[in-house]
């Protein structure tokens, strides 16, 4: 995984290389040794028609990768799912999935233009000019009128989410902040403020997959894709039949977890889609760690800190660490094998019994939906 | 396979829904059977951020499409390829590869600078304003220079594939052209002129998979992908080592033809990829029919006209049946699908003995190539 921020020291090939350059150093692999390669990226940037082969070529893999996938802020696990697929299917027995996106290049404006094109564009944004918090601002007003959801608590995400970016070398956010001064930032789309959101940021991951006898081979210490679970819906918003939580969630948990044959509270370590605060709290409940409408309590009664009944979003999540859209998928991942190989900083690795971990990707407000199930 | 041509008629999820409700009808499924779905599609449009989501949705696939794949002009096999991946990994029992292109939308300054930007933007189209014939005139003259090929070879490629399309109702352009036409037709990038040239076209086209057990059961007339072979290339057209063919197609079809154990001569019927003239020509000998530089020869000769040493493009291949970008592979597929199952219109229907096809699909100037081994 590369440095998460504002990158604009790297192009996009330079910065996948990072990712890549790693990933290769861990694995003791060569590029000589990856059968294919999958990009991710949305391209917001845009200028490169054919991103996946610039990508490649700069890495060294060229001749290796045929495909980009997109799934919109999901883009990093739809590069698992595809290069998982390949090594699954028997193809190759060595893969590379690469995430990465640069979101500084554009101005705030187009940003907030293409953000707001995460709903449907002719019914939504076209017409009534919907950004992509006032999208989360939507889930974030339901789920405070039904459930009593309160200001504090999401702010409370932030809080966690900062303090352990805090301890990330590699975060966007490297720095600590305080309840009241998330529930004093500036409103964006009320309740949400400018500290309930994640950040446009620069980046890239990467992971090695290989098949299980060979995965053997090259490592003493695997970690294992159990099951990707995977949902997606409808592109209009207001066809969606509440917004208390997202369905896609619910669905591709549920592929997830019957798949890997994990009851949701094995889970013990997790990343979760926390592009805005209250989208962690969904999470909670969508996941199954606790009842739909009590993710507020969980929260606050410090359920989802270091050494709670799961422990979510020791990298900083996407509120600290960023969200560069292609990236975010295999950046959970990156922190997911790292915390089951129990090889984090002091004060982020998650005490672990099981060696059960989740990651949890949506893209656009519930569009698509990624569930992996990893374990040791 | 919709009809491809100039469709403002439909939006892009419209245009989508009419291969798939084809596909749905030949395979005797409804929606609710389909486990999966992916989308390729290059959105040349570019207004949705998410086209798969919209495109599933109109289509009834609501929940089913994780995510969209991109490869360039290849676009449409890198879906079908991921959608195979996915069965053949024992994810699911069915899927459907969807791939769907609207061109005709976006001006045609607009259609050449983003062909130009099929070579590497900052050092080819940025600097020298190269445009997407201009890269395959390259390829054209050095083979010109180095083998003696002709302008009247190329422009029997043209005749050929025109003479097919007026038989095919589904074609951008059902009309024949003569030879003389071809050679007067104005120059666009000398040595290819407008006749030697695919069209702008829009179009969509589908396809089911199904693992073995169930494709049994859901049809008497099963089409067996015997492999996918796909490749890669560098963003640099000027990296490349020579101008003469396309490595990229030539590792493809070498992994296709490995996987599938199948012979270059063995192949009855085949979809290549002839964007221009020229790509026609360098296909017959990068896929193994004929030795290099003697393409040219292999077209004057009629070896791969129906009833050849191969029949070629009798759908009107990209040169008149249409290129929609997204959907070019997959009606490569639904072509030979419908050879194989000797259901094609009078004087177009390839005579069958091994009843084995070959697709052959190119993104950018060989920076993607796939070719898929049929077998009825």
């Amino acid at each position: 995984m590369s440095a998460f921020g504002v990158r604009n020291d790297v192009t996009i090939q330079e910065l996948a290389w990072e990712a890549v350059r790693e990933s290769l150093d861990d694995s003791g692999l060569e590029q000589k040794d990856i059968e294919l390669s999958v990009v991710g990226t949305v391209n917001t940037r845009g200028y490169e028609l054919m991103p996946a082969v610039v990508v490649n070529e700069y890495s060294g893999l060229t001749g290796r990768g045929p495909v980009r996938v997109e799934a919109a802020c999901a883009t990093g696990s739809a590069a698992l799912w595809a290069a998982y697929s390949a090594v699954a299917s028997g193809q190759v027995d060595i893969a590379i999935a690469i995430g990465v996106e640069k979101m500084n290049e554009v101005d705030t404006a187009t940003s907030l233009a293409v953000g707001g094109r995460a709903g449907n564009y002719l019914w939504e944004f076209h017409m009534y000019g919907t950004t992509f918090p006032a999208y989360y601002a939507f889930y974030a007003t339901a789920h405070m009128q039904k459930f009593g959801t309160t200001e504090e608590q999401m702010a409370m995400v932030a809080v966690k989410n900062h303090r352990y970016a805090s301890r990330n070398p590699k975060a966007h956010f490297q720095f600590e902040v305080t309840l009241e001064e998330v529930l004093k930032s500036r409103p964006i789309a009320w309740p949400l403020k400018l500290l309930d959101c994640s950040p446009i940021s620069d980046g890239a991951a990467a992971a090695v997959l290989a098949s299980e006898d060979v995965a053997r081979k090259i490592t003493d210490t695997p970690v294992w894709i159990e099951a990707i679970g995977y949902s997606s819906d409808t592109s209009n918003f207001t066809r969606r039949p509440h917004y208390l939580g997202l369905e896609a969630t619910r669905k591709a948990a549920e592929m997830a977890y019957r798949r890997a044959g994990v009851e949701p509270r094995q889970v013990e370590v997790a990343e979760v889609h926390d592009c805005f605060t209250i989208a962690e709290i969904m999470a909670y409940e969508d996941l199954g760690w606790v009842e739909k409408g009590k993710g507020g309590i969980f929260i606050a009664e410090g359920q989802s800190e270091l050494g709670g009944k799961v422990s979510v979003n020791l990298s900083g999540g996407l509120k600290a660490k960023g969200h560069p859209l292609g990236a975010t998928g295999l950046a959970q991942i990156y922190e997911l094998v790292k915390q089951l190989r129990e090889e984090r900083e002091r004060g982020r690795q998650a005490p672990l019994r099981n060696y059960i971990a989740l990651s949890h990707n949506v893209g656009g407000t519930g569009h698509y939906a990624y569930v992996t199930i990893l374990r040791r």
